[in-house]
């Protein structure tokens, strides 16, 4: 390790040190942190477009995918406090309207690689996170087909995903008033296309703006329920804490908190940290998003964090979506340069430069910062 | 060392491990980095006046100090390019028009200690600056005294400090242009006393707004030139890349520059960093300087930099002297919080959030951070 990328906190070049020529089928080639379960990080060079490519988008597995499940033989269990248990085939709920979102989703850990000190887990760099158009019956309509309760105060959702020997099994549990969000669906497609297996394959929920763990995966149950599901996924996985502690404490268990909306954040793809640039014309690029709110702006410094400067944002501006942006930048010395980027939300919340540690190393949002050469032409 | 204490760089935990109880005569309790030649740092809680008392100034020797000067015997020879070269007594200096500059100094290489990766020298946090009320005669009517030729340059100025052995002599130079401005004086006098014989007994150069290296001790030469002195302590010594260098590279000798002014910058001096305080009215308090510019502004964030919140600057607002700020503060939880300082000056600089890494560890000016823990009251 040069002493020059001791600077840039770890994760940048982790995951330039991970192994990115393992292909796994059907993707390109990923950072892959692990092969059993596929924990595959995008490197920042292909995030270039909107839509994360289904080739290029990040995945996260807990447990090793299911056996492939047979479209013809798939059921979704809807029971709980409903008056009509249902059983639906694919063809069911292809039958029901179906609504299109686009939603980035962000692992929980993504960015977890930053923090100092280290903390156990995934050391994700940037690219656990894509954005997607994700297309399916709304999780409302299969509930009103089955008569849930108005007293149900949360939907528990059971992936075909089982635990092996002493995993637990993987089960969320989200409030009803989210689950009943007319953006919150059972996704049949991604990107226009089925899910494939390793997204989910035949149905996926998602949670738009909420943390990519809520978003289950190979979805086969949904129950209303009077109480959150209280297993593994639910508690303690997944919390965060409700009063931070210095950094290298360990959590206060009765102070941690099931994450639901996810803070405000950008990062960098381009150029790429502790790379070498010519002096000329540069294009600073990257991607913003903020949980349920829309980003509003993006500013970009080239100075370490002396002034900033607009950045140019894609449209369109929805919440739960990214943006992506860019900003062109012509330096007029060689030099060593820290470039940061900035996101605020509609509501007002601006990424913090310091982000807060905590022991699972969840909802990393600092500004972002690359260090770059830029030489003589 | 904890492990919370890893997340804010070096330099606050460093200070805080040095002795701070070996009293030098004429000093409070000090961090000790050197004792001979004193290398002396205040500790930040002495920082609570706007001037800054002369028993807890900090204090840099590059060499021992030399033999007490008798102020009988002193003389400041004036020569180089003069019409009428001087032996001036110090009571021909005290017969001169007297000056009186509240001027900070600062060492050039205080926060070095903050860097990543780490440089050699004196690892300084917060404290190797201070604020004090300068007196003496103006150097412009001493050059006008001795009929400065207007062709010269530079004014080279010698410490009676002479080095030992292969140390070279203290020696440093100055542009004409800033040696003639009226607030660049032969102080006599710190604090309305005469200077200790620490701080430069008689009399020592006061060059406010630069580094504090050009503010030379134990004044005894001062010579109109037409060229800057090329010994030691100007080059390769206190030089600052012109173009910076990825972090942990060697310098490139050929663009380094003297250091003149100096940048904008502020610091946090309470709560004291990594502190435990009780939930209730907690006042953030520091100092924040700019050179030859006045601080215009300063804003703290008590949430690691989402927001910021103007705060309260003592009066007077002037070039070359610190303004010292406060924020109270009522956090409304118990946690952990990371408060930072940014100021502004009165020409626009607005301290960054990384400060540009350079090989000797000078001019750290990033936005100031400390880490407190908030508990129940």
């Amino acid at each position: 390790m040069t002493a020059a990328a001791l600077m840039t906190a770890g994760a940048a070049r982790l995951a330039r040190a991970a192994d990115d020529s393992t292909a796994i089928p059907g993707k390109r080639p990923m950072i892959l942190h692990n092969d059993r379960p596929e924990d595959l990080e995008t490197p920042v060079r292909y995030f270039d477009s909107w839509l994360t490519p289904v080739d290029a988008f990040f995945v996260r597995q807990h447990i090793p995918r299911p056996a492939t499940i047979d479209p013809a033989a798939y059921r979704l269990t809807v029971n709980g406090m409903v008056s009509k248990p249902l059983q639906l085939t694919l063809a069911d709920l292809q039958k029901l309207p179906q609504a299109t979102v686009p939603a980035t989703i962000e692992c929980t850990g993504n960015g977890r690689g930053f923090y100092t000190p280290k903390v156990p887990g995934i050391q994700w760099g940037r690219g656990a996170i894509g954005n997607a158009e994700w297309s399916g019956p709304r999780i409302a309509d299969i509930l009103r087909a089955a008569g849930a309760s108005s007293s149900a105060a949360f939907l528990e959702t059971d992936g075909a995903d089982v635990g092996v020997a002493s995993t637990p099994d993987f089960v969320r549990s989200l409030p009803m008033k989210k689950a009943m969000h007319p953006a919150t669906i059972l996704a049949l497609k991604m990107n226009g296309q089925p899910i494939p297996d390793i997204h989910g394959f035949p149905a996926r929920l998602i949670v738009p703006g909420w943390d990519g763990t809520s978003s289950v995966k190979w979805v086969i149950r949904l129950s209303a329920a009077a109480e959150a599901n209280k297993g593994f996924f639910m508690n303690p996985g997944y919390r965060y804490p409700k009063y931070a502690l210095p950094p290298g404490t360990p959590a206060r268990p009765a102070e941690l908190e099931v994450i639901e909306g996810m803070p405000v954040k950008s990062s960098i793809t381009a150029p790429e940290d502790q790379s070498k640039l010519a002096l000329g014309a540069i294009t600073v690029r990257g991607f913003a998003w903020a949980g349920e709110q829309a980003i509003e702006r993006v500013e970009v410094s080239t100075d370490g964090g002396s002034r900033w400067h607009d950045a140019q944002l894609s449209s369109p501006k929805l919440p739960f979506a990214w943006r992506l942006w860019h900003l062109d930048w012509r330096p007029s010395d060689p030099g060593y340069y820290t470039i940061l980027s900035r996101a605020t939300d509609s509501s007002g919340r601006v990424q913090p430069i310091v982000a807060v540690w905590n022991p699972s190393g969840y909802l990393w949002n600092a500004i972002d910062r690359v260090g770059v050469t830029v030489e003589k032409a």
